[in-house]
């Protein structure tokens, strides 16, 4: 498939089959909107009932255009599509759009219908946008290949580039986004059911594009979700800040799923997960595109997450405060010799903490604000500063963003302006920030949001910049390969346990014990108290079976259970194949964990981690990561649970042995890596967690391997 | 203190104490503001300097002024805010509003300044307004008493009144809601340092006034809390939502108390439960006041909370479920009929289910969108639509526009709007629908947000109103009030069991021995094992202290324990006073909850529920209401937490006896407000929830007492 996008966003020559001469109609829209852009190549209207369209010769087939389009609009009925893009093939298009619809989005036939779609454009090496979207705009060179409301409005050029997987929304956000939120766009497609070229594969043409400054998307699901990472670091790594809107957080109904781990990483833990770990932003709304969008048009990223407020309005400044510390930052601690020199002329009924509140006295002394601004710019403790400047407005205004410009000019710190002043009333102030790439916004809420997210966006820039030279351990076992060979299904504890013992994983020390006589003498090499467990494949919850019983304590209880359990596992499913009874020391004293893996279609292999119980499955108080993981990441997961505070010694607890689950963690995600192509789920589910220094226990463990 | 507030919002006369002839200053510009807006009482302006001020007579005093104004404008320095507010309760002016700062907002001397405005106002009956505020502006009579940018500003009268305790943001929030946000003010007054007239007095005066429909409030924090309740009733039985913007949400650094309940109840906690349970809807930024405004104008409320949403482009539809789900609605199951009744007219490659996806099709068939919102707002599972358009513009949108009216004519449920096209590219579309009030939003996360708010309202309203009969249960319990009397500080755990017990809270059996020989005779009453913790006022922690021994077997292990228990505590306090060591029989086998109150010096007695441990204490995963608290609110408190699966039977445990729990939350709601005057905090922890119909028991207690 093609990837030199640039001849997609400007192509030499654009075939159009199924123009319309009805210009209202999407079949006719295309056709119009270039020519009403200027587009600046050539252009071929396809359809056998007309000799032309819009002035253009128009042609009875692909066959006969006289040249090989750079790209080709399809806009027939789904039924005719085939058809449409073999010709494409035949006559060696790179880039085909196809708008119908009438394929996936409505199941069955539409379903195979799009398979078909998908085998011609492999076969024929086609670059293939859609089908089911609304087509593209390349704004800087006037290529407005595409149909809706929007498409009949002119833009102005910016550096934000854009791919969405829903035309209609897509094309709403870039159109309010440039007009009224003052950000204006380079380039934007929209891919619909995206059989063709991927969300990603747009985001990584847009890396490379030397003139788009900032990526934004927006996302229902993506078929290479696990480049998500790559395309992340790429990201970072080309100071290009990606802002990604991912929706259908709603997850109606879950598949059904053997192990916890799989059961709570449902789609959107996933993706959360990778955005967190590779830097990309999500945002939630129409304004936060516009707000991150202009906040990092400065490009200005602070050293650390310390926030100083100016405010002449004290709710103002207590509202972003509330923002931003909910959103990860901290409010900067003024050094004395800021403080003092503050108190030279902040008005003594004004305040010197952070929020500095200078009050409406400024309307009696201008100069405030700027003093003011100069000295927290200077306090080495500021890593950036947000001012609040209510309604000002007018003169006033004008000469207040004067200065604040002068300041800013003398700074690589980042100013962000909350200024509530209505466009008309302080048309000069604004221009003068607008220059100085200054973000201002209205609300307090909307500054501190945008303040939030770029100091997240450079926290994770520092993170990844510290953690670039660390590699993830790789084991590579093939004793623990030779213990699933020829397995299907789900690998029972005792198996699962030699598995993760392979990996460096320490587990209960047990064995599996095939007769009442063989329990008793493990028994008593293990050392009583033993919990015994019966061990099946087809019993994958034993508990609920009655086929576990804990803290047996001698060997005559022993017996009894022995049979019981026996007897319980039978009754609860007779034709489960049993391959012993399992004997076990008892575990007690630690801290209750789960580790997991899942291996999903889209992502590959990711690890979880949780507290046991209610906690990881009532309260879904777990964090996922994408393998493979390194100790640093580990830790992130453990300590970003919200439970964490267990582990780490609250309420008289002891502190727990994180440095152990760390690096049992980091040896699990060695493992999903390794045996990736085998292994579906995975839990451990009790893994013991003992006070600092005693080290993690694996006490239970399930396999579910992936069907052959 | 006056409550007339008319003759405050509109004064027949007005006096401004402190009028400068320069009128870019905060003393020189209300006069100006009242001149330039065509106020058509009578102006005073006092000033010893000036014989006349922007062409008005002005007077050395007030005491020279020819009558007695309505309103009086304090505007100078704070040393000489006392003197004036004397004159004016000399004079006896009703209401004044002093704008000065350097009062309690700056610590130290002014709060002591303040102490004696309170003192002053309070001693003439004068409302006062401030101090520290921006004034007050009356849209509909013209009435522009303040300072300010946005004062120069003229506004069209609205329906929508708001006070603000900040003033520079209140009227921030006004200017932009006015105007870019199209939601018209009648009234805006700001509060400040509050010693006066409270937001609450405001907000009560907003419910009475009969030309305002929405009440707004920006708030910091209420001296009159406990009021929030009743003033949330009131509104709802009027009919006038109250959007409340409560901020300092982020507590740095809470205030020493002995209970989990205070810790964990701060502030915030309280308030949420008191808009909560009184329909009071909060908002979080300037966009939410205009967006649920404009949802609230149309003045219709959904029967439930079911939503359809129609769109003619899915990514929309998608992000709007994410957020009306997220916000407590649920999607509408359409009826076999009305899929049937769709089927007939929407494209196949569009979608039957609920978001019903028009697709794109409507560009060929303008009549498919109003066919099928009559289909669904016809469907009787369907409370309430949304509507999706994407960037629909100029003569499609304003004829499909026309159409949605017609349908919403014929019906009481509401319609909600969401189209993207910029308002000059669909200006007869909207204003279409601005003269049908039918509200419409850019985004279809903002459209979603605002049709939760008003489905959030409805059924806060459908609760109250189904509640209106419950009355809470009331105890009068002077044994309870003996028990207490003559005592300070902490009541240890024994003393506080007889108090719950009183209240009819069940406790474990016990007995307080004052000698090891009585301890032995107590255990072999009670059986055993028992438990035994040593009883002090001064050791409220005694399981740190190592005062506890727990399932002690035998009078022999009892002697041994008994010595160690009370040698721990020597050790711990030598100076305790101790009462002796309680003798308790040992519970398990229940879910082990935590029940508090906290006597808030705001808000007065509130109840907490939660679940033990970590639960609570870590995660604050706990539940407040306000006192006194019904059979149906405790059931409420009990159900919204998060881990509340423990207690209804999740993952193979026994459901707990949740009647009992509520009855127990019920009854501690009534000791509080039995005992208001003399508990300050009280805490249950554990309370054993044991399996239903087995009741609960208080295993531990503690009181901590109001300072006498």
């Amino acid at each position: 498939m093609r990837t030199d996008l640039e001849r997609f966003f400007n192509p030499r020559s654009i075939a159009i089959i199924g123009a319309s001469q009805d210009f209202i109609t999407i079949s006719g829209q295309p056709l119009k909107h270039l020519q009403s852009h200027h587009y600046r190549g050539k252009l071929y209207p396809v359809n056998p009932r007309y000799p032309e369209v819009a002035g253009v010769k128009c042609y009875p087939s692909l066959a006969e255009v006289p040249e090989t389009p750079d790209l080709v609009l399809i806009l027939v009925n789904a039924s005719r599509v085939a058809d449409m893009l073999r010709q494409c093939g035949a006559k060696g298009v790179p880039y085909v759009i196809i708008f119908s619809s009438g394929f996936s989005e409505m199941g069955g036939e539409g379903v195979k219908l799009q398979r078909e779609l998908a085998a011609i454009a492999s076969e024929h090496g086609i670059g293939v946008i859609g089908p089911n979207c609304q087509g593209m705009m390349n704004v800087a060179d006037g290529v407005f290949a595409g149909f809706g409301s929007v498409f009949f409005t002119d833009y102005e050029p910016g550096t934000v580039s854009m791919v969405s997987q829903s035309g209609g929304f897509g094309f709403s956000v870039m159109n309010l986004s440039s007009k009224d939120g003052g950000l204006p766009f380079r380039q934007m497609v929209t891919t619909g059911n995206e059989i063709g070229i991927s969300t990603l594969e747009f985001m990584e043409y847009f890396i490379r594009d030397p003139k788009t400054t900032l990526i934004a998307g927006y996302l229902e699901g993506a078929k290479d979700a696990h480049r998500l990472p790559e395309i992340g670091r790429k990201a970072m790594a080309a100071g290009k800040p990606i802002l990604m809107w991912k929706v259908g957080n709603t997850e109606q109904g879950q598949k059904a799923a053997a192990s916890h781990t799989a059961n709570l990483g449902g789609a959107m833990a996933l993706y959360r997960a990778a955005f967190k770990e590779s830097g990309i932003i999500q945002v939630d709304d129409i304004q936060d595109v516009v707000d991150y969008g202009r906040a990092f048009r400065g490009n200005r990223l602070p050293r650390g997450n310390r926030l100083a407020i100016i405010t002449i309005s004290g709710g103002a400044g207590i509202l972003m405060t509330d923002e931003c510390i909910g959103r990860g930052m901290r409010m900067a601690q003024l050094a004395p010799a800021t403080v003092a020199k503050l108190k030279e002329f902040v008005p003594s009924f004004g305040s010197l903490g952070n929020p500095v509140d200078v009050t409406a006295g400024i309307f009696n002394d201008l100069t405030l604000i700027n003093r003011t601004l100069q000295a927290i710019i200077d306090d080495p403790g500021v890593d950036c500063v947000a001012m609040i400047n209510a309604s000002l407005q007018g003169e006033i205004a004008a000469k207040i963003a004067g200065e604040i410009v002068a300041v800013s000019m003398k700074t690589d710190k980042p100013i962000y302006l909350c200024w509530s002043a209505r466009d008309v009333m302080a048309p000069e102030a604004y221009a003068a920030l607008e220059a100085a790439r200054i973000p201002h916004y209205k609300s307090p809420v909307r500054c501190g949001r945008a303040a939030a997210a770029v100091s997240w966006y450079a926290e994770a820039k520092r993170r990844m910049e510290a953690r670039r030279d660390e590699a993830p351990l790789a084991l590579k076992k093939p004793q623990a390969a030779a213990l699933l060979a020829g397995k299907t299904g789900d690998v029972a504890e005792h198996a699962a346990k030699r598995v993760l013992a392979e990996y460096g994983i320490p587990v209960t020390q047990e064995a599996l014990a095939a007769t009442k006589a063989e329990a008793v003498a493990a028994a008593s090499r293990i050392g009583y108290p033993v919990a015994i467990k019966v061990q099946s494949p087809d019993i994958p919850h034993k508990t609920e079976a009655g086929a576990v019983r804990l803290a047996i304590g001698s060997e005559r209880a022993l017996g009894a259970a022995y049979d019981e359990v026996l007897a319980n596992a039978r009754a609860y499913k007779p034709d489960a194949k049993v391959d012993g009874v399992l004997v076990q020391e008892m575990v007690g004293d630690g801290a209750e964990a789960i580790l997991g893996v899942t291996n999903d279609p889209l992502f590959g292999p990711a690890v979880m981690f949780g507290l046991g119980g209610i906690f990881a499955e009532v309260l879904k108080d777990v964090s996922f990561r994408l393998a493979p993981v390194t100790a640093s990441v580990a830790r992130d997961m453990v300590e970003e649970i919200a439970a964490y505070p267990v582990l780490s010694g609250a309420r008289g607890r002891p502190r727990a042995d994180v440095d152990a689950l760390v690096d049992a963690i980091v040896r699990l995600s060695a493992l999903a890596i390794d045996q990736k192509d085998r292994i579906s789920e995975l839990d451990i589910n009790p893994l013991f967690v003992f006070p600092a220094g005693r080290g993690i226990k694996a006490a239970d463990a399930l396999i579910r391997l992936k069907n052959a």
